[in-house]
């Protein structure tokens, strides 16, 4: 760092996305991205915005705003859009939490939280996940501070339903809670029917993941209009046009090609059903996820070892060095194509 | 406000960006856009990354960031790109201020400014400008602070040379100044030559502007290897996958077009020149700007009242209520064809 860095942020410890290897063609399944392209019409209207990119975006996002209102079937202003959902979650952070207000969330979840609290200097309080990876709700009774819990979470893909969230906001009234929904597609519930009978409740949600625009940067908060009117003051001090014109229409798009993005996750869903179950003939034990991605372990290999030697083998998983899931490796899935060939490696490796 | 809101941020006011009404065609003259679109170059790179955006963008714009230091003769680690140049104005403040070095910008200037430093709690001393709206360096003589110029400026358009910079960096050895040069492409003298003498420049710049791309959001910060670490640092601990493919592909593409944006930029200048003799007729006085916009008054109508009927009549300027600068009127350089409308108008109001 140089010496005028901050003293503030001295010892921050920057969030390490998965790897993005240049050197070879890899079957990709450590970043959890989607293994289908866009929707046509998301590309469409994307295309259509490119000769007008000499104007500023909208900030208000008003047409991605009224398509997913009409979609959710929540107001117009009863949603915010940002520059993919790690943006939205920070605003969140700086929202929610103070001196006052730490951040809670489990030990083992979304990376990111830490640093999100780091960044903002808020404390931050860590709630051990039970030995089998569950969340026991009965944890964040009176938890005393913001909540933030990924569901599914990440990396186990262990999902709560929405009555067990339910009760997590009725045990902390005085207090935000905000669910990460990443991952809801793929299986879980989503938490967006509760924001009108929950005013302490933010769910946010991505276009990343189930509407395979990861690199288009598109995430988004619902919650009541007071919630959505702190974010928004949070964002016109911060970067008022953080949504770029072409991301707006391909979300657009997206949306409307509801019926593509609900098909892949039930193609999604079934590979991960055949992926589970082959692995478990190989000797695999794993969470129940119900998330794009799964979380494996085998008794005879390291979780480093088989992600190395995966690697060499020209297969990406994600495996995350922190002590209580360092033998796990979190595995993408994808087409079952390349599931087929991530099973063909491991049979290999496990010769 | 929700009744969760930190109190952090009670006070906050955040940033009025320029209207964009759509209730009629305006000639649009009060956001500094480019009058012309994005390069061919810019928009067809843009178009081929619609099928792969289902993927990650590239959190170090490894390709676009090449092309840029090619272009400027820097170092690939001496360059770091952002969400528009909002968001790295905003990773500037928290890196370099804090209770110890107080943000130091003059009293009138981009009024984002004041709003980065309120949303990061960091107190901020404004240097008022002389009677001619004309920044005297000596005024920075160790200015105890991390100092915020925006050259040239805004909303004046008043520009200081590459020599009174230096004298300003010399004359703050420990703190680090931000040179903000969103407006130099239309005839102001870049500092980014600067950056391998003075270890505590940091130059900011945009797309948005001369590169017709304020839609695709793209800005990046220019500095030594330090510097752009410590940004680098801020970056990973909030999103780091900030800049999206399509928008890095536009970048790429509008760098390959140099020769547009020159051409471009000196129409712009043209279009200047004309206005400023056209509107001194109509006894209009104004400061000297090497900006794409100019900064005006006239002795018979206040800015107010001409803004007012400048848009009842179809052309939106942009008028500020701040008490020093509330007689004036920016007016942003479009086409001829929009200027002579603008000067019709013009006149017809004054008759």
């Amino acid at each position: 760092m140089s010496r005028f860095f901050s003293s503030r942020y001295a010892a921050l410890e920057p969030y390490t996305p998965g790897e993005q290897p240049r050197d070879m063609q890899y079957v990709k399944l450590n970043t959890n991205e989607s293994p289908f392209p866009p929707s046509l019409k998301a590309q469409e209207k994307a295309a259509q915005t490119l000769e007008r990119l000499r104007l500023y975006s909208d900030p208000e996002c008003t047409e991605l705003v009224r398509t997913i209102a009409k979609r959710y079937g929540i107001g117009t202003d009863e949603v915010l859009f940002s520059n993919g959902s790690d943006e939205i979650l920070d605003f969140a952070f700086m929202a929610y939490c103070d001196r006052e207000h730490p951040a809670v969330f489990p030990d083992i979840t979304y990376g990111f939280y830490p640093v999100f609290a780091e960044i903002n200097c808020i404390s931050s309080r860590q709630i051990p996940l039970k030995e089998d990876f569950s969340l026991d709700p009965e944890d964040y009774k009176e938890a005393g501070g913001t909540i933030f819990i990924a569901n599914p979470n990440a990396p186990t893909g262990i999902a709560l339903t929405k009555e067990q969230i339910g009760q997590i906001l009725l045990d902390n009234p005085d207090n935000v809670v905000v669910i990460d929904e990443a991952y809801v597609d793929f299986g879980a519930e989503s938490c967006v029917p509760l924001i009108h009978s929950h005013e302490n409740l933010l769910v946010i949600q991505t276009f990343s993941k189930s509407r395979s625009l990861a690199g288009a940067r598109l995430g988004f908060a619902v919650g009541n209009r007071e919630l959505i009117r702190d974010l928004n003051t949070i964002k016109y001090s911060f970067n008022p046009y953080n949504v770029n014109s072409m991301t707006m229409a391909a979300g657009i798009g997206a949306l409307e090609d509801e019926e593509y993005t609900v098909q892949n996750c039930r193609i999604i869903q079934k590979n991960r059903e055949y992926t589970v179950n082959e692995l478990k003939k190989l000797g695999f034990s794993m969470t129940d996820s119900l998330a794009n991605f799964i979380f494996v372990q085998h008794p005879d290999i390291s979780g480093e070892e088989l992600y190395r030697k995966l690697k060499e083998n020209g297969v990406l998983i994600r495996h995350f060095t922190k002590e209580r899931i360092s033998n796990y490796n979190r595995i993408t899935i994808g087409t079952r194509q390349q599931m087929d060939i991530l099973l063909d490696r491991i049979r290999q490796i496990l010769q």
